[in-house]
């Protein structure tokens, strides 16, 4: 339901338009010094702030009522949350009934019967994910003590394809433009189609790449637990992701083995691959090589343009025309919500195989 | 680790060269009255048996040793097997040593520290899927009693791919032809490219799509416990699965939301989608459509052809040469599989959500 | 870890001495009309308050921050919390390595490594039931829907024991007196011994009796989710909890099978027992009759009294007196906190077993 | 439902008059040297085979399908059965409809609708605790790994209790007597009594202390998986057990906190407390003192002697003679099944808490 993971377990818990948006972390390890200034840093990463982004101003600031004690995690659960500040939850009651086209209106309407908290998406929000990133942040500042390194970054945005990058230039060039994209150049004309399909009153889709660096051999489980798995239901946690693949994913599917199999050679008396088609997994574990998994998203559905659909209460046919503040493209601010997802897994695994001490010493 | 499913628990057991392959299945409802040939059947969808498939030839006879009494489950654990027959270890010994390039040999090795059942790859040979496909045989007969029928199709194999074709094609062509393409022209073509690549000593991915039909509305559990993020998880526990994507999925990402959004219209009093890009899912909860996935299978990489390996008793670099048998396309022995883990997963949450209730009254 | 159920999901945070004391109800069905009141005056009665409990005054007024909209549940996960207010944390800093003889200082020092949160007790308080009583208090409304009713009552206390009483006894007299004793006049003769005891600077003991009514038959799965088993292990969540027998426990034991079996008969069309030695349970599944299970409370560790002990950095026999705010006895103050763990178990397992359904209709 | 365990998952199947009783273990890690004659030993322990027991006669004999290789664990799931040889289905026939006082006849009868196996109790049998003790002694193994020693021993029968006894006449008087009683002259009583009774058509409950020896501080998690928690809810799962109690247990609700408190001590460099009343166990977490625990069987329900009962298909009342085997006293077989279902408990925790390292160097 609204937990994840097995020995790090995160608690999702708020609503768009209700009091706050936090999250509960059991099973952080006792004796972590924790850096709240950079989970403040990741949530503002995600925060809506530039002219692509919603107007919503949330101050997202995260505050942390229990599990720490004199600055370090104690080994008791850990909750977070960020106030709701800037609600306006009267325009959500003018079309309550009217069903948002590809939004969660429906299914919500259908399950909870009418009761679901239907403002602004309620737990159907992206602003769910400031939750996430809260515990992704700190499952980051774990994975640091194994050197883990989580990147993620835009490389597709309405069609608009990255060519390749380098790990260099995601870490250094992604923060440095809206799109988030690692080569500036394509991050410009991504803005571009932006701004454009913004002014249609439409919405865009794109494509986010993670990767993690320096992930120990070992990490996940036969044949359920398997590491691709559990990153895959993750990620599909995140609102508006429809497609998920490890390596050359879809790609492989058109190759031959001959051409797909990566190369066992060892390289300073360690077995690496020569490529990584793979990305990172084998069998379900991780092999050593960075773990690399795209992430397709699909334009957000809640748009300004005008759309047929259906009164559910009535049960008629009609029109909407979302007013409002809305994202026209999920993508940018998703890259951190996308490395908190991976952060979370690799942290649940990275405990359950031991890597990660229940007691940092 | 090697279970499924949170009401409908799903463990799996068995090695490809041990004793058996089996599966218990807890938490099936009492009362229904189970078909034991139609699991027999489904697992002789999955059976190597034409020159396209590994000359492994088992007679995978299902044995049902608990949770059956006068024919009818009785709420306890259902315990399913197959004894393993036609197993050939001595060829694993002379190659213990040697990583099978995009095999599970290195990952397994290092998290078992070489204890691990090597022969045929053990829990990580696609042998264990057997299993998987008893459990979904007795999962699609408690579907049934709800009127959702699954169905899976090979729709790409190495490169070649079908056009549109209706669920009427899916469901007469796809047994008639061993690609198991609803498209019967297509096949054709499939089936020559897998037999020209199998004479080359080199394998072919390929892709699959799963449908489920009549699912009702309301399956899945916001926020991770979605029906996107389970079935994907389920997906991925299927051998050589690298990619999974839900309705238009990655095709998604290029689109526009004007483009990409279902609209909903009423027909005979229902609400429906016009479109399905959705594929069935909306917030994580089935919309009352189709479900509809495609899932990406890599080139199986266990290939006779010569390769570049390592030695990882020796930590050198060398060649392997994988004699014996083998399978040039996962594929169409595949299709059961991806209907088996559709099936499981839907039982679960028909269960969990209380549309098959506990007792088949 | 600090979660307890499977489809009625309850996550415990917050410490004795840390900002607040609250908990995550995940799985509390949509449509349920919630009376905060009754939550508010479930929290009154753990409360501290007269002159046989600790001098700690709290105010622990529960704030509802997520789950609830128009004060209805929504289907979301419901956050409630209450805010420390009398907190004394330099108390604890003098004495801080000093282990309280019978307390968990001891092992929380070796399982966190001196990074727990020492001040109170921090996680082990029994100040975190009030966020059992806040989950409890939401069970018991929900399980109000399925007439069910959960009663606890003090049966002993230092040694003085209650002879029988009626179920009215315990409904009308319970409240009345400090020692929540459903026989007054026992109650007086219990209250004067806590005096006695709390004089001396010491503490007691006692036993409290859980009563669940109108339970439907079938709640409880075998072999492993036994309702017995169940109960058990939430009310040895409850600190100081060191005994738990089902209806006649182990006076069963010195019994023989003809004595001991409940013996079934009609009534009203019905199938119940003339005794209920079972205390309402039979193979782990509940039978129709009540529910009646006894708590067996150690004497509260942290007494006032000189006692030896060692100090745990200097690894040395020293002493301690825990000058400070002490209860003489857990019990009259633990009686709905039993109430509350019957009440979770019992809630889940509705859940469960559909009995309470997942959309109130 | 039916499995047990975090990290160490048994999960049983099998019914007293189905083809086999079973279980499968996932989580043990590779590396183990699986000493097979230990596990046939301790299901010999259990197995009936006096004029004390009943006289089904069953061989028992352990055969496991999968998860060991070469004589080691490999870190798969590990599934071990005894075939079913001595089932008499006919007898349970005659008194289908008839409820056995005390027994689940009802409760499962209720919960499935008529589809539960219902010969010689079908999953509500002691018998399916074969399956636990084959899960049991494998655990055992792992334990002495740690150096962790379990012990079981009865100390009353039918009001006959043991004065004091110690660790060595546990370890060597247990297994010389019938009653499983660590005094022998206590044991002739014991053994004379269920003679008596048994010739009265009719059964006895009693008592066993369970024991855990060099248990390493730590195990058990705060505040919902605590060490005493789970392992009562295990043991609740045992057929006939109705009451645990840890330590002084009852016996501490009835004295002062200066007089149950253990007190710390130093000991060659070690904390240790002087008396053990909490049974080794402060705050949920083992202490390093001996695990104590007292589990209380009531006599066993299906007694030959007639009773009254109810026919549930006719739903009247009438009369019940349990014709056939049946055991007096449940208490010595369940000593094996007190150690097994302690030994589940502790390896689930040591595997959780790192101290049985996943794999076994």
């Amino acid at each position: 339901m609204n937990s994840i993971g097995k020995e790090f377990v995160v608690t999702s818990f708020g609503e768009s338009h209700g009091k706050c948006i936090g999250v509960v972390v059991d099973g952080c390890p006792a004796g972590l010094e924790l850096d709240v200034e950079k989970i403040q840093k990741e949530l503002d990463r995600r925060k809506a702030g530039d002219d692509l982004t919603s107007s919503r101003k949330e101050e997202d600031k995260v505050e942390i009522i229990s599990g720490i004690f004199n600055g370090f995690t104690t080994g008791a659960p850990i909750t977070m949350l960020a106030w709701n500040k800037d609600v306006e939850p009267s325009e959500y009651e003018k079309r309550r009934f009217l069903l948002r086209p590809g939004h969660a209106d429906y299914t919500a309407y259908m399950k909870y019967g009418g009761f679901e908290d239907y403002r602004g998406g309620g737990r159907f929000s992206a602003r769910i994910t400031a939750g996430f990133v809260m515990a992704g942040a700190l499952a980051k500042q774990l994975l640091n003590l194994l050197n883990i390194e989580i990147l993620a970054h835009t490389i597709e945005i309405g069609g608009i394809k990255i060519s390749d990058v380098t790990i260099d230039d995601v870490r250094n060039n992604t923060e440095k433009n809206e799109a988030r994209c690692a080569d500036l150049k394509v991050a410009e004309k991504m803005i571009e189609r932006i701004r454009q399909v913004r002014d249609e009153k439409d919405s865009l889709g794109g494509i986010i790449e993670g990767i993690a660096l320096n992930v120990p051999v070992g990490l996940g489980e036969p044949v359920f637990d398997n590491l691709d798995g559990e990153l895959a239901k993750a990620l599909f946690a995140i609102p508006a992701v429809k497609a998920v693949e490890f390596g050359s994913g879809f790609r492989s599917s058109r190759t031959k083995g001959s051409e797909n199999n990566d190369i066992f050679f060892m390289e300073n008396g360690k077995i690496k691959t020569k490529t990584n088609n793979s990305g990172g997994i084998l069998g379900g574990i991780s092999n050593g090589m960075p773990i690399v998994v795209k992430v397709g998203f699909k334009p957000i559905s809640s748009i300004p343009k005008k759309q047929k659909t259906v009164d559910v209460k009535d049960m008629v046919e009609t029109e909407i025309e979302t007013i409002g503040r809305f994202d026209p493209c999920p993508v940018p601010r998703a890259v951190p919500i996308v490395e908190s997802m991976m952060g979370i897994v690799l942290c649940d695994f990275g405990i359950r195989t031991g890597f990660i001490s229940r007691v940092i010493k």
